[in-house]
C-alpha cells in the first residue's frame, strides 16, 4: 500500500460562527482485515445508556433529522449529558455528511435555546475512500481510485457557552466510513476501490460504543445516549454488500423506524418493519413526517398500538430553511420519543437483571438439580446470530457478550447467520402459508419435498419410506414397533395375532443393543437402552430393560494414538488384541478390516452371547444402536468394525436393524450419515436434532419396502396406529428441506469437500494430537463437528453426576465459548458450515484453558 | 337506500379512434353483505390458465406497465387468446384509470404491430362511489357524497382488425370499485362514504376469474391468462382498511412483484418481497426500472437467483410520450417475464397433479391403514388460511377450493386468518432472533414469558413450575415420573431408594385411571391408559397396562335430553340412577350435585374398586385422566362429578392426581382449561396441541410447588433426567405466549363471554338438539368449540375401526366442510375465535347430510 503525504487544507463548512475547526489526518489505508478475522467474536456491548438503530424504509425521509431532533431532546437540558451520534456508513461525502448535519443543526439550536449549560459539540470523520479525501481536500497532492481506505480523520469541533459556565454537555458525532459517489454504498464501495468487510464496520462500531462513552461521569445513570444511523433504507446493502438490516444484526440494537408519510408510505412502512423483525430487531417506535393522509392511523392500527408512531410536522421543502422553526416545532414529538426510548431501555435493562430470579422460580429444567443452580448461574441468552449467543451479564457491568454456543444446544444447531435468516424467512412463510395441516391421507409441499430428500438422501439406497414424529424418542419408539411387527411377519409369528388383537402376550420381544446406548427419554425408548444414571428406579420406576447389552469394543485418541479397547468379556480371551492402534482415524473405518482376525473374535464373540441368551427371557426382536459415536453416554467412538459384524449377524438371523442417527445424522460426523462411515445401512433409521437445522423439533424414523409391508393389510388395526398431532408439521418440513439442501450444497456450505460427501477437517489434526497427549486428557475424539475429551478423573469425579469439569467450563465462558458437559467428558461442537478459523480459535482456547485447569488439579 | 335516476353520458377516453363506447349504468346501490357473508368459504378459484397478482413495492413503480406489457406478449400472436386484466380497486377515477391504460395502450399496440389475428378490447368500470359517479358523468343529477357504492357499469369496446377476419382475440379490461380521490383506498373509501368489504372485493374477484374466461375456447390450454393488479404497494390498505396483502391472501395466487429501480429501491424491493413471503405468497419473478443503479444485482443476490430480477428500459419522463416505442423496446423483456410466469404456472400444475401419486408412494401417514388409501383418496392441500384449507381438486377441472378445518388438523388449531398472520410475523422473528436455545440453566424471553402466563393462567391458584417438553405424550411421561415421586415421598419409601438409584424395584407403580382414556402413543402414556385398539400386542408389544382402569359413568345428549349412563359395575346395585336426566348442560357442572346421593354412590364404588385392587399387582401411585371428556376414547363427557369424587378420594390419600388437558386445555371445552369446569385442580397437568395456537409441537407439564420439592436434593441424580433436545424452544414459546394471550383478549377474541371466563355458544342450541333428536344419531355433545355424535351403528360399524361414516364425511367434503372420523363418531372442531356464524353453517350443511345419510341407511 502506498503512503500518502499529509496536506493540510480546511474543509468549508456550515455557517456556524463559533465553530473550531481541527484537521488531523494519517493517510494510511486503512487495513481490510482477513476472514480469519470474522471468526473473532464480537466483544461487550454496552448496555449501561441507551444505544438505538435509527432505520428508514426509504431513503430521503429524514432518518438524519430525527437523529438530530432525539440528539436536541436528549442534550439541551439544565443536566450534564452526552450524546453520541455514529454514521457508520456515508456516502455523497463530503458534500453529504449526515454527522456534520446533526453537528451544525445542534450547534445552532444550542446557541438559539440559551441554555443554562454549555454544550461542546465534535464533529469526528475517520475513514474515506481516495476519492472522498481528495473531495475534501482539494488542495491534496491525492486523488484517484486508490485501493483502501483512508485516514481522513477530520475533526470539527465547536463549543456553545450556556448561561452558567460549568462543565459542559458532549455532543460526539462520528462518521466511519464515508465515500464519495451519492449512491448505495455497496456501488461507491466498489467505484471508489473502497470496499470495507463487514467485521470492521461491526468492530468500528463496537470500539465507538464502548470508549466513546467511557468517561467518568458515565457512572451515573441516564446521562448519556447513542443513536447509530444507518444509510439508505433498511435492507439497503452496506459497503461489502450486506444487506444492513444483515450487517448490524450481531449487535440487535433496538430500534427507531422512520417511516413514509407519503401516498404510498404506508406498505413501505409496514415492510420495512416486517424485515426489521424478521431479523430479530425490535422496534421501539415508528416516526414519519406528516403528508396529510393520516398514515400513523392504519399504521398504529396494524402495530395494534404496541408499538407507538410519531408524527413529525412536516418538514420545510425550502433547502435554504435552516429548520429551527421546525425543530421548534417538532420539539413535543422529539420529547415524546426520547421518553419512549428511555423508558424502553430501562424496562429492557429491568427485565434482563430480573429474569434469573424468575427463572429459577418458575422454571423446572430438564436434567438439572435445582438446588445447584443458584440466580448467579443462570446464563440470561438475550438472542442467538448463527453460532452465537448474546448473553446479558450483569455482574460484567450491564454488557452483552457473544458467546460461541458450544455444545449446540445440545447438539441440534447447523445454522450460520445467513441460514438462519433465511429460516426465518421460511419459517414466516410456512406459517403464512400453511400454519399446520393435518398429515394423514394429505399432502402439501413441504412434508413431500422433506420426505423426497431424506429419501434421495440419508434413506438413499434402502430405505422407501418416510414416519414423521416429534423427536428423536419419539421416532425410536416408532423404529421399535416397525422392527418389531417386522420380525414377528418374518418369523411367521403374524399370524398368531392378526385376527386377535388382544392376544396373549405370548412372546416377550427385546432388543439387542449396546451397553452405554442411549435411545431417549420416553419409556418405549428407555427399556431398548442399557441400565445407566437415567435408568434407575427413581427416575423411571417403570423401566426393565428389555433387551441383550452387550459391551462393544471403543476407539479413541490418546497420546497422539489411535486406540482399540476391548471389553472386559472380550479381553480375556483375546490378549493379542489388548493393544491393537491404528495409524489414523481413517484406517479405523477402513473396510479391509473385515477381513481380520478381529472381524472372527467379534462375529464369534456376538453369536456366543446371542446363543446364550435363554429364550425364557424373550426373542430377539430388534437390533438397535448409535452408529459410530455413543454421545449421551459419553461420546464414545464404537468400533465401526464391531458395529458392522454386528449388522451382518443380526441380518443373517433376520433381526431388523435400527440405527439412532438423532445425533449423528445430518453431517454430525463429517458425512450426512453416520452409516456412510459405518459402509453398511439399517432397515429403519431415526434423524431429529440438526434435520431442521435446530430450529423446530421434528423427527423421521425412515423403512425400508419390506418394513413398511410388514403394516399393509386390509384392516385399520394391522396399520401403525402412532402418531402425534404435529406429526410432519409444515414448518418443521420447511425448515428440514431447507436446512437438508444447505448443508449439501456446496454454494451455500464451504466446508464440503471436493466429491460434496464429507467435510474437511474442522478441528486442527495438529492441535488435537497435541490435546490428545495432555496429561489432564484421558482420550479424545474429533470427527465432523464433535471435538471431546474425557478429563482424567477418579471417584466421584467420574461418571454423569461429577461436576469435576465445572470450573474448566467458567473459563471458558470467560473467553466467550458456552459448552456444557456430560460429567467429566467436556466437548464442543460447531455447525456443518462453520468456517475451520472459528473451530481452531475455539480449540485454542480450550487448550489454554486446559493447561491452567491440570495445574490447579 | 336511494335510488338514482340514470343519466346518459359520454366518458371522453383516450385518442384512439377505432373505439366504440358503449355505456351502461344502472344506478342501484351496491349491497354491502352482512357479516354472516363473511362466513360464507369462497367457492372455486380455477386453475385452467395462469393467473397473478400484480404487487408493487411502492406506488408509481409501473405496476400497470407491467400489466399492459405481459397482456401485449401474450394477446398479440397468430392464436387465438383471451387476456383478462382486473382492477379490483381504483382510486383517482376517472382521471385514473389502470384499466383504461391497458386497453388503450394495448389497443394502439394491436394496431402498430400489425396483427394477424384480430383484438377485441374491452374496458369494463363495474361500481363506483358517488362522487367517483358524478365526475365519470358530469352531466348527471347525481353528486356529492351519497353512502354506498352504485353500479356505474361504464364499458368501452375496440376492434383492431388483424390481417385475416378470423375470431378475434379478446382483451377483457375490469375495474371493480372505484373512487375518485387519488388517495389510499381506504381513505377514498371513508372520504367518500362508499366502503366495500373484504367479502366483496374477494367475492367479485372470484366471480370474474370463474366466469370471465367461461367460454368455448378455454379448454385449449394457455390460451388464457390473468393478473390482477393491486393499489398501491403491497401492504397499502385496501378499502375496507384491510392491507391488500391480507385481503387478497385467500386466494393466494402466485406473485409478480414490481420493484424499485432507484436510489433506495433495493431496500423497499426486498422488504416488500419478505411482506408477501410472510404472508405466504410466491413470488415468480420481480421486475424493476433500470435506472442505471444495477438495483438487479443485489436483489439477484439476495434471491440466490431462485426468483428472476428482470430490468425494464427506463420509462420515458414525458407524459406527452405514447410509450409505444418504449414498449417495443421492453418487448423481449415481457417476452421473457411472460414464459417465467407461463413456466411457473405449468410447473405448478403439474406438481400438484403428481403430488397424490408421491404421497401415496413415499408417506408413511400414522394411523393410516395405506392399503385403503388410493392416490383419488389423497387431499392436496395448497395452503391454510384461518380455519380454512385451500384444497388442489384434480377431478373437478383443476380448482382450488375452500374447505372448514372441522377437524382442527387433530385438534391443534386455533387462528384465525389474522392470527395466522401475526403468528408467520412472529415466527419470522423468534427464528430470526434466537433460532433455537438450550435451556437448561438458561433463560430467554419466550420462554420466560410462557411459563409466567401458564402459570397465571391454566396453572392458576396450584401450579408453582412449568416442565416443557415437545408433545402431549411426553408430557404425560413427564407427569408419571412426577407423580410417582411425589408419590414416593409422600408415603416414606423415598428413602428406599436415594441412596440407591438402582436398587430393586421393590414397588410396582401403578395408575388409577378411566376405561375409554387415552393419553398418548409412547410407551409410558399408553401404560398409563386402559387397554383399546391402539395397545393390542400388535400395536405395542411392550404394552401391559399399568393401572387399575374404572369405568366412568357417562352424560350425552340424546332426544333433546341430557342423560346419564352408568357403567355395568355400578347399574347393578343403583337402578334408581339409571335414568338420570338434567335440564341443561349447566346442571350437569353444577356444584350443588356434591351433596347428592349420586356422590356417594360414586365415593363408595371408587373405595370399594381400590380396596378389592390387590397389593400383590401393585401400589396405585397417581390418579391420571381426562378432565371432562374423554376425546380420542370417542368424545366421551365424563360425569364431572364422579371425575370430582374420584378427585377427593385420590387426594384424601395422597395419590398425586394428574390432569391430561392436552385436548381440553385452552378453550377446547368453552374455558382456558377444563379443571374450571370441574371445579377441582390436579396437582400435575398436561397442556399440548392448541397451546401454540396450532402452530409447532410444544408441551409442558405443569406441577404444584410440594411436587417439584419431591426432586430437589443435592445429588443430580435425584433431580427429574427427562428433557427433549428441543425443551422450550423458541418458536413454540413464541407463538404459545402470542396465542395464550390472544385468545384470553376481548379485543382479539370476540367470542369470549363479558367476563371473559369462558366462550359464548358456538353451536346454535336449537340445532344441537334437533340433531339429538335425529334418527340417526345415537348421542351429541355440544361444548366450547367441539361438536361432537355418534352415529347409530351397530356391529362392526361401531368402533373405531369403522368406516361406518365414510360416506356421510365424503358428501360434507363437497360442502367444503373437511371432517375426518373416530369411528362412527364425527365432530367438528372450530377455534376459540371462530364466529358462532361460522359454525351455525357448518351444523347446518352436517344436519342437511346427515338427514340424506340416514335414508341411504
Amino acid at each position: 500500500m502506498m503512503l500518502l503525504l499529509p496536506t493540510l487544507s480546511s474543509l468549508s463548512h456550515h455557517h456556524h460562527r463559533r465553530h473550531v475547526i481541527l484537521l488531523r489526518r494519517l493517510f494510511k489505508p486503512f487495513s481490510t482485515t482477513s476472514s480469519a478475522s470474522i471468526a473473532e467474536p464480537l466483544g461487550n456491548l454496552p448496555l449501561t445508556y441507551p444505544t438505538y438503530l435509527i432505520w428508514s424504509s426509504n431513503t430521503s425521509l429524514g432518518k438524519t433529522l430525527v437523529s438530530a431532533g432525539i440528539a436536541a431532546s436528549f442534550l439541551l437540558s439544565r443536566q450534564r449529558k452526552r450524546f453520541l451520534y455514529l454514521k457508520p456508513v456515508q456516502t455523497g461525502f463530503p458534500s453529504d455528511s449526515d454527522s456534520r448535519f446533526v453537528f451544525s443543526k445542534l450547534s445552532a439550536l444550542s446557541a438559539r435555546r440559551k441554555l443554562f449549560r454549555s454544550v461542546l459539540a465534535t464533529d469526528h470523520v475517520l475513514k474515506a475512500s481516495s476519492s472522498a479525501v481528495a473531495a475534501a481536500l482539494p488542495g491534496g497532492v491525492y486523488g484517484g481510485n486508490r485501493f483502501g481506505m483512508f485516514d481522513l480523520d477530520s475533526h470539527r469541533e465547536c463549543r456553545i457557552p450556556g448561561e452558567e459556565d460549568g462543565e459542559p454537555s458532549e455532543l460526539i458525532c462520528r462518521t466511519m466510513f464515508a465515500w464519495r459517489d451519492a449512491v448505495s454504498p455497496h456501488l461507491a464501495a466498489e467505484r471508489e476501490n473502497g470496499t470495507v468487510e463487514d467485521s470492521n464496520v461491526l468492530g468500528m462500531v463496537q470500539r465507538c460504543l464502548e470508549s466513546g462513552l467511557n468517561c467518568g461521569f458515565d457512572e451515573e445513570k441516564m446521562n448519556a445516549f447513542c443513536v447509530v444511523e444507518t444509510a439508505g433504507g433498511i435492507a439497503s446493502p452496506g459497503p461489502s454488500g450486506t444487506l444492513q438490516c444483515d450487517l448490524y444484526r450481531p449487535f440487535r440494537l433496538p430500534a427507531i423506524l422512520v417511516g413514509d408519510g407519503r401516498l404510498g408510505g404506508i406498505s413501505g412502512t409496514i415492510s420495512a418493519y416486517e424485515s426489521l423483525k424478521l431479523r430479530g430487531y425490535d422496534v421501539v417506535a415508528v416516526v414519519i413526517e406528516d403528508h396529510g393522509l393520516v398514515n400513523e392511523v392504519p399504521l398504529g392500527s396494524y402495530l395494534r398500538q404496541s408499538v407507538p408512531v410519531l408524527v413529525l410536522p412536516s418538514i420545510p421543502k425550502d433547502l435554504s430553511d435552516d429548520l429551527m422553526e421546525w425543530f421548534d416545532a417538532a420539539r413535543a414529538v422529539f420529547d415524546s420519543l426520547v421518553k419512549t426510548m428511555l423508558s424502553a431501555h430501562s424496562e429492557r435493562i429491568k427485565r434482563l437483571h430480573e429474569m434469573p430470579k424468575k427463572a429459577v422460580d418458575v422454571f423446572w429444567w430438564p436434567f438439572t438439580q435445582h438446588n445447584l443452580v443458584s440466580e448467579e448461574d443462570v446464563t440470561v441468552i438475550d438472542s442467538r446470530c448463527g453460532e452465537n449467543f448474546a448473553v446479558f451479564k450483569v455482574q460484567n457491568n450491564n454488557v452483552i457478550n457473544q458467546e460461541f454456543d458450544g455444545c449446540a444446544s445440545w447438539w441440534t444447531q447447523g445454522p450460520d447467520a445467513t441460514l438462519q435468516t433465511e429460516l426465518a424467512r421460511d419459517m414466516g412463510y410456512a406459517t403464512g402459508r400453511y400454519g399446520h395441516l393435518m398429515f394423514p391421507e394429505n399432502v402439501y409441499e413441504p412434508a413431500l419435498e422433506c420426505a423426497e430428500l431424506l429419501l434421495e438422501g440419508v434413506g438413499k439406497g434402502w430405505a422407501s419410506r418416510a414416519y414423521f414424529s416429534d423427536n428423536g424418542s419419539t421416532a425410536i419408539e416408532i423404529a421399535l414397533k416397525m422392527a418389531f411387527r417386522k420380525f414377528l411377519c418374518d418369523h411367521g409369528r403374524l399370524s398368531d395375532f392378526v385376527n386377535d388383537n388382544s392376544a396373549e402376550r405370548c412372546i416377550q420381544l427385546m432388543v439387542l443393543a449396546l451397553t452405554g446406548s442411549y435411545h431417549g427419554d420416553t419409556l418405549g425408548a428407555m427399556e431398548a437402552q442399557a441400565p445407566s444414571s437415567y435408568t434407575g428406579f427413581l427416575q423411571q420406576p417403570w423401566y426393565t430393560g428389555r433387551g441383550l447389552f452387550l459391551s462393544p469394543p471403543t476407539v479413541f485418541l490418546s497420546n497422539n494414538t489411535w486406540n482399540l479397547s476391548l471389553p472386559e468379556g472380550m479381553q480375556s480371551n483375546n490378549l493379542i488384541f489388548a493393544n491393537i492402534t491404528f495409524s489414523s482415524r481413517n484406517e479405523v473405518f477402513d473396510t479391509s478390516r473385515d477381513e481380520s482376525n478381529l472381524a472372527e473374535i467379534y462375529s464369534s464373540f456376538i453369536a456366543h452371547e446371542l446363543a446364550q441368551y435363554p429364550e425364557t427371557k424373550g426373542s430377539i426382536g430388534a437390533l438397535i444402536m448409535e452408529p459410530v459415536i455413543q454421545a449421551a453416554g459419553g461420546m464414545h467412538l464404537v468400533d465401526p468394525l464391531f458395529q458392522r459384524v454386528l449388522v451382518s449377524v443380526c441380518r443373517s438371523k433376520s433381526i431388523p436393524i435400527i440405527f439412532d442417527e438423532v445425533f449423528t445424522g445430518f453431517w454430525r460426523l463429517g458425512t450426512e450419515t453416520a452409516s456412510e462411515l459405518l459402509s453398511c445401512v439399517p432397515d429403519i433409521a431415526c434423524f431429529g436434532k440438526l434435520m431442521t437445522g435446530g430450529i423446530v423439533p421434528l423427527a423421521v424414523t425412515l423403512a425400508t419396502k419390506s418394513v413398511f409391508e410388514s403394516f399393509v393389510g386390509n384392516s385399520k388395526l394391522k396399520a401403525l396406529l402412532h402418531g402425534h398431532s404435529y406429526s410432519a408439521h409444515a414448518l418443521g418440513c420447511t425448515a428440514a428441506a431447507k436446512s437438508i439442501k444447505w448443508f449439501k450444497d456446496p454454494q451455500t456450505n464451504s466446508n464440503l469437500n471436493s466429491e460434496g460427501r464429507s467435510l474437511k477437517e474442522l478441528w486442527d489434526e495438529e492441535l488435537v494430537y497435541q490435546i490428545s497427549s495432555h496429561p489432564a486428557v484421558q482420550r479424545v475424539i474429533a470427527m465432523g463437528t464433535l471435538f471431546s475429551l474425557e478429563l482424567q478423573a477418579e471417584g466421584s469425579n467420574a461418571g454423569y453426576a461429577s461436576v469435576y469439569a465445572k470450573s474448566l467450563l467458567k473459563k471458558l465462558r470467560e473467553d466467550g465459548v458456552y459448552m456444557r458437559p456430560l460429567g467429566n467428558v467436556v466437548y464442543l461442537m460447531s455447525g456443518p458450515c462453520t468456517s475451520p478459523d472459528i473451530c481452531h480459535q475455539l480449540l485454542l482456547k480450550l487448550y489454554r484453558r486446559l493447561d491452567e485447569f491440570s495445574k490447579n488439579h
